[in-house]
């Protein structure tokens, strides 16, 4: 039986903080860097967090964000040798759901709806792997938790790290042999 | 530590079978019983089967479903004593993931979002129990499954069986001591 990958959306697949920083200068004229997002919760970075905050209940905002570079390459080689699933703790922002279904249909055409899980607390799904930029989901998995850099992770010396879907492939290909 | 259970919705918190009787009959004119359903899979009761399985997809479907009688009382009781999870195998139709979340923000508040899962596979829930109607989500669970009665799965002798919310909180107390 093949192991199952728990891959987590934003910051992983997603590239949300592009997609934050695109929609904010978008609707308040003023364009942060990713660089002002190292080391603190990605609504920090903006000049308002919370009209930044309020970007994520808008129709559309989950719908059109940008793939991560190289997920979905990645993830179609990593469905060779593992079981993927997709979690998202999208539970949080229900007008998300159907955004990030949607979302995956079009990008992850790979990933079927067996596959997909949107949650809220992630303790309790039981996988081999899980891919996340959140120690409030990694320090509670049962599995081996992989940590993928972000802006608000920058720092946490927590998990195995990695920076890019190159080193993803890498690190689950070593697991193999 | 609480112990965790997962709870799916169609057919265990949700009066599923009424409801789908209720649609067939207003969209169809033909009424049938909850009897007709004993050990075939609902769809098969109905006289088209496909014109059954079409209600479905319809805006209102699972939004306007009643509640499996004694499911609210019972799942407020359990949580005293443990964690519950709302675990549905919502993403086979994605128009229910709404749908599905605002009925249970009525019908269930005492469940927060960080405690409902919409999954494809159950496989990788790991949760110390499950109550569910259907074989292909019990046989693969890790901990103890409940198998909760429906139409379409009596006559199974698998798993522990209960026949109402009254038994699974019966069973579940004894469980405690």
């Amino acid at each position: 039986m093949k192991k199952t990958i728990a891959v987590d959306m934003d910051n992983v697949i997603v590239d949300i903080e592009a997609n934050w920083i695109n929609w904010y200068a978008e609707a308040f004229g003023v364009t942060v860097t990713k660089e002002a997002m190292h080391g603190i919760p990605e609504d920090q970075a903006f000049p308002d967090p919370l009209a930044a905050r309020s970007l994520l209940y808008k129709p559309g905002f989950f719908r059109n964000a940008p793939v991560m570079p190289g997920a979905q390459e990645a993830i179609i080689k990593l469905q060779e040798n593992y079981e993927v699933y997709i979690v998202s703790a999208a539970m949080e922002f229900p007008n998300s759901l159907p955004e990030k279904y949607d979302w995956l249909a079009e990008h992850f055409p790979s990933i079927t709806w067996r596959n997909i899980i949107f949650c809220g607390d992630k303790s309790v799904i039981n996988t081999d792997y899980l891919i996340d930029d959140h120690l409030k989901n990694l320090d509670f998995h049962k599995g081996k938790p992989i940590l993928f850099t972000a802006g608000h992770n920058r720092g946490i010396d927590k998990h195995t790290r990695v920076n890019s879907w190159e080193e993803v492939l890498e690190l689950l290909t070593s697991e193999l042999v």
